[in-house]
């Protein structure tokens, strides 16, 4: 088996569980750190392996685009190139083309768009968004999907999610056919060892360099390509359900996505400019009609208290770019409520940013420093606002997981004020 | 004593020594990493201790403009400012006056200048910049001098060297009586103690707060300010031999600096735009003239293959921003030569940056990942390409150490190409 989810706690609708993926087994609630292009901004792996992430979130958008899906698989897929060997889901590149991308257009067959970074022309289709994520190689897979837009009209919504429908079966259909392929199963392995053999014959010289410490060219340390740990393992692909701010369609599309079956299913199509009330109430309402015994993924949101709160309604996995992007602009989560950095207020405050963090940052750094690196437009601000903000993010979930444990309610203290207008 | 150097060993001009100071001993010959302004660019404290850099250096220039001193000061000083117990060093203002400032006007008196940041207007004379470098509190200051301009007349280069050699005396007579301010004496504890109990007075909720875990407002944990480790200790003030590039008039300012009495004395003026070979020769002409029981620090350079030459003809610390700086230009020095890792050539090779160094980016990362976070624009580059270069900086400087004790002398393999031109 290449996925279990296991539950094996429930409280009330929240569940606390396990998901054994090939790489790692995740312990759920879980949130997941989003490393754009093979980088979680400014923080170096081992500092995210002691902040306890336990699986990480890749834009297949963005790795396609830069640096290519086959730089990626031929050194081992992302575990190999980024040399992060727990667990990674990467999403189908949906979600960016939409947002990101000019001029797109949109057939059945799938979407033509532009790079956001030089223009040049590009196609995306259930089947090519397949290919492109299993040679990227995550644990975790995502269908190709729309994300309808929003405001859109109900007959919109509707064509919107019927094809998604479409292309989960479409996209379903691809992955088992060439789930194989993935650069870090048995058979994988042995398909990539040919080409990587190849482009290191020019230069024999160089490629015996590289052979020590390194195990062989083309097949980093790290990636435990030909590791009979992943033997017949492969990856496994996720349905999304969309329809839009429309509980009938959401209904509708949950059931369509079951039908195609998958391992586990994601939200989709939440926090595209909605009123947060509205997220929460189609978060609440498409939880009914997902299985209980199926992982449940909720794409892209969102601040503390929105993650406790969706966890405590059934959710299990979450991402974000909240905690890393409000670093980057100085917006600090802590357990007396956000701190902006940059105000003059902190300029000789001696204490640590949030008292009650075990953080690296919190436990060595004072705030009068980290606004000082802030003020002054250092590097070290973005790592050390990085790490922080994740550390408060993954040691939030990780209370949510202990109260479920033990059959209470994790709230944050009331007036934390976390939940207040994120404008960044 | 608050300064101690004992020489261990001897090998030709070389010396492995060690060098006591309030907060650090240090085995010389030292390479000590730039941190402008309370940071070295991107990389978090406790890496730098990692690495083992034993003493940092901040730029009181910078930190004179932003932070500001009072606001170090209040702070603990750099230690606490910074959480850096080990040493460290500022440099006069002089240097970055002359290279960065606009506008400055020099007399007898000291040297108008205008912020590169605002453009407003400042004054630096030998008394205020001891007044600025013991409120920055670092273990090592500097006399304030003038940096010659290259190419100067000789008549300009004299009066210079002799402006410099009036500013060495009114430095040290400034030193003798302000000393005892420093942050972390007991002294200047006592003295800091007052104006932050009245900062924090208007806010008791905060600095209730704040008490826990640091151990009082305006006083944080590291810094030990009153700690009786420190009780009685005070910084050191070292001289700067100038003179251009006259080998009789380095000779002169010299015994002119010797004759003000340091306990220990740099070699500034050079790395100006002067040819590497001028340099050289001014280097080991001016080591003449210094007293061998005392430590010499040269500063400002250099490549790799420099720090060795000048530790080996005798010089015991040195600073260069190269290493940081190349790191951010993508620019990085390993045991088999330079490698810009922008080039396309890495784009998929999975070896280690230098299959040769053990830090913790040849020991995790590929080139091709390198390469994919610099070609990205990712903040991450810069953090690992300056763990690198700094790893790679410090431990040419301890192979150095360990070859003089071992009577041997160090050399990097020909052909390693580190000098060659650095175009930043």
């Amino acid at each position: 088996m290449s996925l279990e989810f296991s539950i094996e706690q429930t409280n009330g609708k929240a569940r606390a569980g396990r998901l054994e993926t090939p790489h790692a087994e995740i312990q759920t609630p879980v949130f997941m750190p989003v490393g754009t292009i093979a980088s979680v901004k400014g923080v170096p792996q081992d500092t995210l392996e002691e902040l306890g992430a336990q699986i990480i979130l890749g834009n297949t958008y963005h790795l396609y685009l830069r640096p290519g899906v086959e730089t990626v698989r031929k050194l081992g897929g992302l575990h190999g190139f980024m040399t992060w060997n727990r667990a990674i889901l990467t999403d189908s590149g949906g979600f960016q083309v939409f947002s990101l991308s000019q001029l797109r257009k949109v057939s059945e067959e799938g979407v033509t768009f532009r790079s956001h970074l030089d223009g040049s022309s590009h196609f995306f289709s259930p089947e090519s968004a397949m290919e492109a994520q299993i040679g990227l190689g995550a644990d975790i897979l995502m269908a190709f999907d729309e994300c309808t837009e929003y405001p859109a009209d109900r007959a919109r919504v509707e064509e919107s999610m019927a094809m998604t429908a479409r292309w989960a079966a479409r996209s379903k259909q691809y992955f088992e056919q060439h789930k194989h392929r993935v650069p870090w199963s048995q058979a994988g392995a042995e398909a990539l060892e040919r080409p990587a053999r190849q482009s290191s014959a020019p230069n024999p010289a160089k490629a015996g360099r590289n052979s020590e410490p390194f195990p062989a060219s083309g097949s980093p340390r790290l990636t435990n390509a030909s590791s009979p740990t992943y033997a017949g393992q492969t990856q496994s692909l996720f349905g999304i359900v969309q329809g839009g701010m429309d509980p009938a369609l959401r209904k509708e599309s949950a059931e369509r996505t079951i039908e195609v079956g998958f391992p586990g299913y994601a939200i989709g199509g939440l926090s595209v400019g909605e009123p947060r009330e509205l997220t929460r109430e189609i978060v609440r309402s498409t939880l009914e009609h997902l299985p209980a015994d199926k992982p449940r993924y909720l794409m892209g949101v969102g601040t503390p208290e929105e993650i406790v709160e969706y966890a405590n309604l059934g959710v299990d996995m979450m991402d974000c770019v909240l905690p890393t992007r409000a670093a980057r602009h100085g917006l600090l989560f802590t357990s007396e409520g956000k701190v902006s950095i940059k105000q003059a207020r902190y300029a000789r405050d001696a204490g640590p940013l949030d008292p009650n963090c075990r953080c690296r940052v919190c436990q060595r750094y004072s705030r009068a420093y980290l606004r000082h690196l802030y003020a002054s437009n250092e590097v070290l601000a973005q790592v050390l606002n990085t790490i922080h903000n994740l550390s408060f993010y993954l040691d939030t979930m990780q209370r949510v997981r202990h109260s479920i444990l033990l059959g209470e309610e994790y709230r944050f203290l009331s007036g934390a004020g976390l939940d207040r207008n994120l404008e960044l």
